[in-house]
């Protein structure tokens, strides 16, 4: 153990999960320098073949999939089944996202898995959670986003709800999976019990309706879907200057007095129709009349510095790509350039959690279908005839 | 050490932030079991006054300060900077979400940190990042979402760029940080360094656009925005029953085939101009009408009930209080009524991570503000006299 030790050094993940959610969560694992091995069908996690693929490679896949390595099996058969068990005696944690039950149907009930290997922590990723009347539902992001509550309050009046375009619930879940898989290992590694930990979409998404559920549940009225516009803040939004929007968010009464200040508008403050942020917000439309005026003197770029500059968050709407360009995001490390033997270098997102001592890295690029099947096996312990039976009996 | 020991148990976490970003995730470690003194100026958490405010305690507060105890603490003295020195030395976790730099300002470098107590672990949050040109801006939920690309993606070609109406990079951003710092105790308890970990929630949101960055940095191409329309499955959306709408998602071909076949729709899938995806997204409209006629046989429940039976993914838009009321929250226990001492029983959203061996629970509810203030520092070796006097500088 030194101090170049990742946090997750020495963990052993094997992973179940197939699509998007259960691998977010084993990537992080991953990233956070666990050594997983994901394990797929023989056709492989269907995002193989999903988004752009350029020279072989799915960029959508690479970019959820690093940190990995990859075992095919055949869980259909026993001799996969047996392959799959004597993996699980030396790892730490298994992370599936089948449906509820779809591994006890395998044979892996919970106490089979504690005969295998007691100290497993079972991670389990599913759509509404494995008890309750809905737990047999087959899960996806969309309804998570239209059952949890999010999408009735995301759009305006005029478009009623509306889904968030990334698949919010399935990252989000993922995440909790992946911080509870953590949890859990710290729980048995500090004398606590070896436990089975799991996250669903529609509770994660819930978890996170923030003054949107504890405002409902105070008052017992529904949240209005009020766009840009905040509910219980003005100013606050999208305006105009003379070259392109900006996002301003004066978040306190000092803040939008600097920001009032900042645009030679401090005096209408004092003004009996704007002087609480009650009367801002009945008078919201001439006030941002009035703020629209002041900004259409200096463009966008001026005036995200000088706002800044005096204390008032404020920024621009970026498309992807300007986000991808973003001189911040460069400074983070936030897009990466990484080598994929055989399909170029694949660009993708980096790392949003920053360690001191032991920055994240991709020790291993996404990857190909079954490309650690012999390294894999004769880790565990198979011969090169074992190796050779599994593959001519199509089990890897 | 015992079976019933939360995995956290044992940890002490010192807890400057404030707002919603850094308590949100202070809160989870304190769910997770770590004991949480949350450090608040004398006049509190500015979200103690903010939504709605029942029997004087703010929901909204509530629900995202449970599992912490209060000290108030005035860090502009040096009386108050030495109690908060004297608490950093015992405890595992340190974590603030003040602008990049003001920690350093207040004299808390990082030397001087690892000083009082070298197996500290710092965990900070912020907007952008703590390192870059925009290291220095404020941060503001609102504009982080313009800045990550998300507010461009979520819409319609009508509204224009949306935020969400939840404050979600707060939230993804304290979870990664709340992660972070379980992921760098384990490493710590596992040999490895005591380091300093970061999330910022541009970063944060970055890391969850998925298919939408994948495809940009692939193509080059910006993602359109097609509010409910997935831009690459057809069907998949909003369709209407007799009696209301119904979110569909067949995920796969397979899928797609259960989807139309329930609706006596078959024969659809064969003709020319529906038989790939491809051409079911050119001939969007079409399709939609036809599964709408179908959906018009049967009411929203019995259709969401058929549906999932068949395997397809399917729920409705459900407001925020029909989430709050939905039976399957109730069996996932996600709303709690947790009694607050002198302010009746407070209702709030439960625990989306699941432990089988040892389930989260609300151990303490919100804080009185510097409810804790005589314990905390009696714990810490403050005498009465010194508390005594420390109340009458104001200190505390």
């Amino acid at each position: 153990m030194t101090d170049d030790m990742l946090p997750l050094e020495g963990v052993r993940v094997i992973d179940l999960t197939r699509i998007l959610s259960g691998p977010f969560c084993s990537m992080i694992l991953g990233d956070l320098g666990a050594e997983v091995i994901k394990i797929e069908g023989r056709d492989g996690d269907a995002v193989r073949r999903q988004g752009d693929i350029v020279d072989g490679m799915s960029w959508y896949f690479a970019g959820f999939n690093r940190n990995k390595r990859s075992l095919t099996l055949d869980l259909r058969t026993e001799e996969g089944k047996a392959v799959l068990e004597r993996l699980l005696k030396d790892a730490d944690i298994l992370t599936e996202n089948f449906r509820p039950g779809v591994l006890d149907k395998m044979g892996l009930t919970a106490e089979r898995l504690a005969e295998i290997n007691p100290g497993l922590i079972v991670t389990s990723i599913n759509g509404y959670g494995s008890t309750g009347p809905y737990a047999d539902r087959p899960a996806f992001d969309f309804i998570a986003q239209a059952m949890s509550g999010f999408m009735s309050s995301n759009g305006t009046e005029e478009t009623g709800p509306l889904r968030a375009a990334n698949p919010i619930t399935d990252l989000i879940c993922g995440l909790y999976a992946a911080l509870g898989a953590v949890a859990a290992l710290r729980g048995r590694e500090a004398g606590g019990p070896a436990q089975k930990v799991e996250a669903s979409m529609m509770m994660s998404m819930l978890s996170m309706m923030a003054y949107l559920s504890a405002g409902a549940l105070a008052s017992g009225k529904d949240p209005a879907r009020t766009g840009n516009d905040h509910p219980i803040a003005s100013p606050y939004g999208l305006f105009h200057t003379a070259d392109g929007d900006i996002a301003v968010a004066p978040s306190t009464e000092a803040i939008c007095a600097k920001f009032m200040t900042e645009l030679d508008l401090g005096h209408v403050l004092s003004d009996p129709r704007f002087d609480t942020n009650g009367k801002r917000l009945e008078h919201r439309a001439e006030l941002n009349a009035m703020i629209n005026a002041a900004l259409s003197t200096d463009t966008q770029a001026n005036w995200i510095t000088r706002l800044n500059d005096a204390g008032v968050p404020c920024g621009r709407v970026q498309t992807m790509l300007d986000v991808l360009d973003d001189p911040q995001v460069a400074a983070q490390e936030m897009v990466l350039d990484v080598p994929h033997p055989g399909h170029g270098t694949v660009r993708m997102t980096g790392f949003p959690m920053k360690f001191s001592a032991t920055p994240l890295r991709v020790r291993h690029p996404a990857p190909d279908l079954g490309g650690d099947n012999d390294a894999v096996l004769r880790e565990a312990g198979y011969s090169d005839a074992d190796i050779t039976r599994l593959k001519a009996r199509n089990v890897i």
